[in-house]
């Protein structure tokens, strides 16, 4: 069943409407009366519903059953990334969208080469949040994880280890695993840190530590800037019995 | 250190040789006489080299150490996939050599909407080969895995099954998981097959079950054809104990 984000208002009515964008799609997929859909508020409630009519420009539907939904990973895993090269930061928004991220926070760093200013930075967290809520359609979530822009790398570590787990992966440690981490305690919130094109300065990883994040390898090959922030949520979802 | 693969002759040599495309690198990387670079024989041996003339057409070295790469999995994981569309194959291949796949298998199954014609392939296969030995050098790998093309999706089933574990991912599996099909024995070859765009069919998922894979989730969310082979992979290796 196709599925559709709308507003929380929407989503309480008996008779929800589909609009704008959502409408737009619907024309694409060719959705005729009689069909059922799914609706989410976004924040983890979903409803079943009929294709009432689909003739005019906006697409009317009836609620059949409402439900809890179940696509949700257990455990809440935030991925910071340092501000990388724009195609390859919304390659990251969409993946770690499917692959159940339950916020995705970019930060600058040292060795960024590509910061947006000021005046583009809405605009752009606009498209990257929309980038977000395509891909948590596409890959049937129940909540579209939020993108979070931050101001300075201090505050992206002080933010990170909050979480019950916050690890930092650097292509130079060679001891601790990220099993280990893992290991180490339960754990039901995660940071996962990792670098822009050049990495992490040393001082940088120093920071780190005293920010109370463990730093982690990633394995013995060198990993791209954007697959290593993949790579550890693929591997974090399945350590915590996601697959 | 800069790694550059060369063949098994030239690597061989006491006084090596960067030539064609090795050597345009070098230039781009601006390499001098008295630096020191790593060749690999791509086959899982590499040396440490010093540039003796860099200002040259091809850069001569001189073999300083010979040693085993330790950059390979300890598991030989190859990557199966069904033809997608013609960027995501190559998304697929260079991700998956820089997270250590030993060998990436395509082949045609019922829903693949691309699929090259035989007189385009070869061209294509060279083209893919050296995206994967691109990554392989990025990455820091010894060995580039091998791309290769199958021409039905029977032999890709009979070649996966091979393996001590041969694994296909299906999204409409709910009861097992990777976990599952990885905890049953000791492994240290893996086939993973994950399908194209549209899936594959359920007539496609009783083949593979009587060719002796088993037939697993990824999870709650639908993952993309390019995601999933990288997810998986992902978390082979981390339970592999590779990070």
């Amino acid at each position: 069943m196709f599925r559709f984000f709308v507003s929380a208002d929407e989503y309480e009515k008996e008779s929800p409407v589909l609009a704008d964008e959502n409408a737009a799609h619907a024309r694409v997929l060719r959705l005729k009366a009689g069909e059922s859909v799914v609706i989410c508020d976004g924040q983890g409630r979903e409803s079943v519903c009929r294709v009432e009519d689909a003739s005019a420009s906006t697409v009317q539907l009836s609620v059949v059953t409402r439900q809890a939904s179940e696509t949700e990973a257990r455990i809440l895993a935030s991925v910071y990334i340092a501000f990388p090269k724009a195609d390859k930061l919304e390659h990251v928004i969409q993946k770690a969208t499917e692959l159940g991220a339950y916020e995705i926070v970019v930060f600058p760093s040292a060795r960024c080469v590509s910061k947006p200013d000021e005046k583009s930075l809405k605009k752009k967290l606009e498209r990257w949040q929309k980038i977000a809520a395509s891909a948590a359609e596409q890959s049937g979530r129940g909540q579209i994880p939020a993108v979070i822009v931050l101001d300075s790398y201090t505050a992206a570590l002080q933010r990170a280890a909050q979480a019950d787990r916050a690890i930092l992966f650097y292509e130079n440690e060679r001891a601790t695993t990220l099993r280990q981490a893992l290991d180490a305690r339960p754990y039901e919130t995660i940071s996962l840190l990792s670098g822009p094109e050049g990495g992490f300065e040393s001082v940088e990883i120093d920071q780190a530590k005293e920010a109370g994040l463990m730093i982690c390898t990633l394995g013995k090959r060198i990993l791209r800037c954007e697959t290593a922030p993949l790579c550890a949520l693929s591997a974090v979802m399945y350590d915590a019995g996601e697959f």
